[in-house]
């Protein structure tokens, strides 16, 4: 992607002091990204680029700005690139998202929209595009390329294939084909991936790559098969053999997945950095808000011993690079003026914000003013279920049987998503399968929430973690089909109701009653508050999660997400039945 | 531009080991230019491509592969790729000029044709490119953005503009617009330059550029601009401000400007070389024989204080990002397998060379025919000149006067092409100007050799070198118009019809007879044949320029040839006259 600018022409005049540039930062320690220096400069910046660096007359020329900030002596580093990111994991929308990161120096995402992309397909992708637009950030969107996860074993709002790969590509913004999940597919060379990345090619867009534990020879074949970033490195020789073989290595600290400390164990000896880079892949609001955005994860690898401007190269020019995007990601003339004023190259704390030469932040505060603007898609309801009874929350025995052998996915760890398959013996009452009193155990219902599919699967599950009431959810990844954790049908029914009514969300049910709701109106998937608001909503949630029993997580909300995901081992549900992952193919919920 | 498999689906086989690769090159010494790292390894070769790089079971799976070749501890270093060179300036052509270089570990470089598009236009370009197909070394092309260098002040054979861009872009191993010379046309943001750079990017090709001695705020706009290399930095300060300005620094050791020691005093401290590169420009065919190719200029980098490694990476990978070329540059899964086997990496000798997985080079031979074909431009005589008599080479003086100032170019150093303007007054003998007997004076004659144009321009010039007899040359950059040095107008005619009975070349005269004649039938540029003969050839040449007084200078043969260059202060000849370079104007040559 070429960054250019509006009038050329006069960004020549502008450099060569013909024309007064519209702003000069003076007086800082310009950090040099390009070649790791840090020496004092002033930045000259026009209509958004930077025109000029003077290096040597420092005092001289002040006049040919039409404004004029001291640096006071602070750093000035290039604005911060996130390599790859979900907005949809931060519940926010992408305006309200920029509103939160760009405080924190983020001037510039990669975006997969992903998860709306499986509730509204190309029209969900649209709608990142078009709110995003005119953002006091750069919003940049790869075109998902696994809707759904795992084609022939769950439903989601839509399919994607070349077409829409197609149908996106030529936008301004669409740089990419967002991380290409299905690695099997790739070095299998299976039709579906191999058309979906040549007509990526074809456009000019690079291909951003998901590989996680892939080694050896089919780490080898995924890279033939053309993705050459990845983001899912969790241990130390993996990062290295990844790096190692030409991929971009991209460390992410998310609200879930800390990686970046074994990411460095494992690279921190080589010699260059040139395809390393930081992402945030998933962070919450309350995270964002709390701990930072893409500033934290740069930061957490300095603490781990990463040179300073080592890593702020990494986060900046070396994440435009990886992504082909030029202009982009250092301070030099032709380049993008994003740039950060701070005074703590460790911390990282931005103490202003500029956004393609105007100051965006300070602070901590937005200096600018980001509109609130509607979207019919943010009020379009996307939960379609039809009339749902207490009846269609049991699970129904085979007639004239006491008792049954049922499939089911256990979690050994209450704290990760991993689970194995098991077989138990359970009691039928009124021709359905009982839990026979035993708190571990939890029905789970997948209800299909999408036009024309009403499909609804019942199952059972060990170990979940909630030990009374029930549980729901439209956020259930990657489909994002209506997820249900209960006990009592009674209860499922209520928390059913709960969502439909608000469009899609989080529910928690004890007792016959709810205790709150996360209301996420927007694809079942975000809300429409700000940060702020939304974190209190998000913590009352949060609250009660853990009423139901999972107290002890981290982030309990994350537990029942998910559930329904068919591309984590080893069983796992979607809204057609009991998944065997690994060899994608159904279990029957009840022996015969 | 992206390098491709022919067959990514069996590409993906090799590389997961389901069918035999082409090539193992096994026990190996891999040098890492991403990671910095040298480790043992294997590699893996499938149908040019690199399918697998093993490093643990370095005894295991030798099976997998239908022909093995051991590299017995030897490096195994990515194959070198110049990022910038005009084949014709080894007057070999495009077959002849691989014949020379691949030995050299040379498997990739960035060409501008510059030369002979000023003589045969977008034919002469498409000769470089149809010539170059199917050689076991990939020859790119950068498209000639300066053609003519001057418009209005010289004729050469064709121009250049947009159009041209257009026409030529589309085809595959045309990636880039050669080194933007008019650095002024770009500052100041003239149409046609602007519309040249648009036209490039619109076709996704990389913006070369070339600004000597540019400096603050020109560097500046010449950056904003568009075009971001260089290869012409000359001192130290220069070369680091290009770096620091994001510039990429390519380092050139030509036959003619050895720059590569000073750009490493003015960069050596900095962190990070991601922008630095190698090139060699300029390098005749016994320099490319007896020294070497761009191997020779990174060893020259590396003993003066390069780190090796550093060093290769930046004549390899950084090379091919510069230029924007995708799976270059690297020994990793999916990056084309040109390689060299080593065992010195400071002397960088090649033992073996392999172009896209095939063995093409072993101890300094070729092991590959590369077939001679012939084109029809090769035989195509481009030197078009009227007949001609000895009155055509007196310099006429106005009626009546018998004296006359003269304003002439005088090179103050021998050995460089900076000439001043200087006026001085000579007697005038039979209606033609005199030159009194004064040695160092001589007479010189620019002639339009292209058809339709019959300019003839007559001049003096002082410190020339030559002392007697008549030296003359159709390689006269860069309008390659026919330009002769000369006391002697009947000598000068002497010269003048031997090029032209032979198409072209250079040849030298004295006391009535020719001493030698080097044929250059190709466009006058270039000779047919192969760099051994060529160069005996070329030796004979300098042997006869010596006899007419350059006995001092390195390479006489390259003093005639920028005497028509009208970029080089403070004075040049064209067809068109005299020309003020800075003020681009015509001067008088005689006063009125």
């Amino acid at each position: 992607m070429q960054l250019k600018p509006r009038d050329k022409k006069s960004l020549l005049k502008a450099a060569l002091g013909e024309i007064p540039s519209d702003l000069l930062i003076k007086n800082v320690k310009l950090v040099n990204v390009i070649t790791g220096e840090i020496y004092p400069a002033n930045v000259y910046i026009y209509e958004g680029f930077i025109a000029h660096v003077e290096v040597e007359n420092l005092a001289a020329d002040l006049e040919a700005a039409k404004e004029v900030i001291d640096g006071k002596g602070q750093y000035l580093i290039p604005g911060f690139i996130d390599s790859h990111v979900h907005i949809e994991s931060s519940m926010m929308t992408p305006r309200n998202f920029a509103k939160a990161v760009i405080p924190k120096g983020t001037t510039t995402i990669i975006t997969d929209p992903h998860e709306i992309a499986n509730v509204w397909g190309v029209e969900g992708v649209e709608y990142m595009y078009d709110s995003s637009e005119d953002l006091p950030m750069r919003q940049l969107i790869d075109i998902p390329s696994c809707v759904p996860a795992v084609p022939g074993l769950e439903n989601a709002g839509a399919t994607f294939s070349a077409k829409e790969v197609d149908q996106l590509a030529p936008k301004e913004r669409i740089i990419g084909l967002a991380e290409v999940m299905d690695y099997v597919g790739v070095i299998n060379g299976e039709e579906r991936m191999m058309e979906m990345i040549e007509t990526a090619e074809k456009h000019g867009l690079y291909l951003q790559g998901h590989a996680p534990f892939l080694k050896g020879r089919e780490l080898s074949a995924y890279l033939c098969g053309g993705p050459n970033t990845c983001h899912e490195s969790r241990d130390s020789e993996e990062a290295l053999a990844k790096l190692r073989n030409g991929m971009h290595v991209d460390a992410r600290n998310s609200s879930i997945a800390r990686n970046v400390k074994e990411i460095w164990e494992g690279v921190k000896d080589v010699t260059f950095f040139d395809n390393f880079g930081f992402c945030t892949d998933d962070r919450e609001a309350d995270d964002i808000l709390n701990i930072g955005h893409i500033n934290d994860v740069v930061r957490y690898g300095i603490e781990r011993g990463m040179d300073p401007v080592a890593a702020i190269k990494s986060a900046t020019f070396n994440s435009a690079r990886e992504a082909g995007i030029e202009k982009l990601g250092a301070i030099a003339p032709g380049y993008v003026a994003d740039l950060i004023l701070l005074d703590d190259l460790r911390k990282l704390v931005p103490n202003q914000v500029f956004f393609a030469g105007k100051l965006v932040a300070k602070d901590d505060q937005l200096t600018v003013e980001i509109k609130a603007e509607s979207y019919p898609l943010e009020t379009k309801n996307s939960v379609h279920i039809k009339e749902l009874s207490v009846e269609d929350f049991k699970l129904k025995a085979p007639a004239g049987k006491d008792k049954v052998v049922v499939n089911m996915m256990k979690y050994p760890n209450p704290e990760q998503s991993y689970t194995e398959w098991v077989k138990e013996e359970l009691p039928v009452i009124d021709g359905c399968v009982s839990l026979n009193g035993d708190k571990d155990l939890k029905f789970v219902a997948v209800v299909n929430r999408y036009e024309g599919n009403d499909n609804l699967a019942i199952g059972v599950v060990r170990g979940f973690g909630t030990n009374c009431g029930a549980l729901a959810s439209t956020i259930s990844h990657d489909s994002h089909n209506l997820t249900i954790v209960y006990e009592d049908p009674a209860e499922a029914l209520i928390a059913a109701q709960e969502l439909l009514h608000c469009h899609g969300g989080m529910s928690a049910v004890k007792e016959g009653k709810v205790l709150h709701t996360l209301e996420l109106p927007l694809a079942g998937l975000m809300s429409l508050l700000g940060a702020e608001e939304l974190s209190l909503e998000s913590a009352k949630m949060k609250e009660a999660n853990r009423a139901l029993g999972l107290e002890h997580l981290a982030n309990p909300l994350l537990r029942i997400v998910t559930l329904a995901l068919p591309v984590i081992p080893t069983v796992k549900m979607s809204d057609m039945g009991l998944i065997n992952v690994p060899k994608k193919e159904f279990i029957p919920i009840i022996e015969a």
